[in-house]
């Protein structure tokens, strides 16, 4: 169950075969709680969890007002951790938000995301990534298909498939504005992708995705079997998604912003080694390369 | 009920302020046939109606596969129908389909559109444009939002909301691939754009929309007002809508493409007169300028 440079292959002049996933899906007790048997064989079957209004609208409204401020803070002017859209000033992403503000910290400690991660991950976790996302009303751009693994393995050095992200909705999400898609059951496969990774391009593909997709017949495959699922669910609601599940959303021409606050835990026994396709690690705000146990 | 240029102003250097339509919504007898009452009702109230499957399967299949064909025929390589897409060679929309097909042509006389699309408007009816859009998988592009008669007023000279507009699905319409969204009872407002028209544009526009769109704000108050319907239908169902409703599409990066064929039937009353936007009549295989009384 030791990976090597040689169980996922990506980033390859050609396109490499897609491979079995060799780890376990839930690393913990499936039925240790807080996850009933249903949820973990649900998680374990497709790769993700939708947790209906686990946040209340209080909760919501103070980490809302929390990260539009972010968006406005003259400190954080030629920050890197804020990433803009590619044809705008418009904010898309600030990173490490746990940092910079203490509604997102609580959030990461909060037994609701914490607890069931630690199931999942069956150790104790830490913050590989935290951010939120906005994606505005009449103008938001699209996210391309990708497995968040195939770039955490490549470019950051994650070992295994032993991270589960929380996305938490801060505006519904509704069947018209760019909601989360992910593929059910894709978590199973690692889809290698064509194409050697400049250094340094992780500024231009957090603005828009242009290494780690999957070619059209791959992604055309992965949907065969396991279709689409479009996450539609109310503000405060939380979607809990394995490392490697196929995901991306459409853009958004509607009034309706989609705002959402993600954090990926990282089991402790999985901490960063040298990323697998040989390029310089990406900075730690973006993958945080020191293990600070949480709870 | 005559319209003049000051009725319906748009294309203005400054946006002017949205004005209630003064035209009827149903020209005909709502009761008499084949809409129903409560069809008649729904169709004034929201100015959409959708038919689940009007169309068995295999009449979208030979509509489908008259339609792709089309993509391929050499004979209309650089004709100025076929509109691809803005960043590659992928065609977009083919205009004039029903005198390229004849499965589109037999559709347009099919009382199961004509004979609706007459009693709505209160008179026969001729074909103001037909095209088939063709939405491809992993990188559809969005339409932005418009109302047709605001460009078919400004831009080709169409006097008044008299025509009614058949989009007919020939793959599934889903949640996640760039389905139609219509603003319910939008078609009771017309809003104004704000932007003079420079002339011969329309070969820009009809690749990526840039004029003839509505501001965020006036959006905004529409949405607000009727919310948005986004039409998830399987292939074969069609959706009548008022030449003056608000709609638009999201981008599709699914692997499903979304292709339908529009069929815009206006009055034999409402013939296109000198565009009221001051600019060169658009070409007739946008908009026809000769009545044909269809059946």
């Amino acid at each position: 169950m030791i990976t090597t440079s040689a169980t996922y292959r990506s980033r390859t002049s050609t396109e490499p075969s897609p491979v079995d996933r060799v780890e376990p899906v839930i690393w913990g007790d499936p039925t240790g709680g807080p996850l009933t048997r249903d949820e973990s064989t649900a998680y374990e079957r497709d790769g993700l969890l939708v947790f209906e209004q686990l946040l209340d609208d209080g909760e919501v409204d103070r980490l809302g007002k929390d990260l539009q401020h972010l968006t406005r803070d003259p400190r954080l002017d030629g920050d890197d951790r804020v990433i803009r859209e590619p044809d705008g000033r418009a904010v898309r992403s600030v990173f490490e938000v746990h940092r910079l503000s203490d509604a997102v910290a609580d959030l990461a400690t909060d037994p609701r995301l914490l607890d069931r991660a630690e199931q999942i991950l069956g150790s104790a976790a830490y913050l590989h990534q935290t951010r939120v996302n906005f994606k505005p009303g009449f103008r938001g751009r699209e996210f391309y298909w990708h497995s968040d693994f195939e770039t955490w393995h490549m470019e950051d050095g994650m070992p295994q498939m032993r991270a589960v992200s929380v996305s938490v909705n801060l505006t519904p999400n509704l069947d018209c504005n760019g909601s989360l898609m992910i593929v059910p059951a894709s978590h199973r496969t690692f889809v290698g992708c064509a194409g050697a990774t400049p250094d340094e391009h992780f500024r231009a593909s957090l603005r828009q995705q242009e290494y780690g997709t999957p070619s059209d017949e791959a992604l055309a495959r992965l949907v065969e079997a396991g279709g689409i699922t479009q996450i539609q669910a109310p503000a405060g609601s939380a979607v809990f998604f394995d490392s490697n599940c196929m995901h991306g959303s459409n853009g958004n021409i509607t009034p309706y912003p989609r705002n959402n606050v993600f954090l990926v835990y990282n089991s402790v026994e999985n901490a960063l080694v040298e990323p697998f396709g040989g390029t310089t690690p990406r900075p730690s705000y973006i993958a945080a390369r020191e293990v600070h146990p949480l709870g």
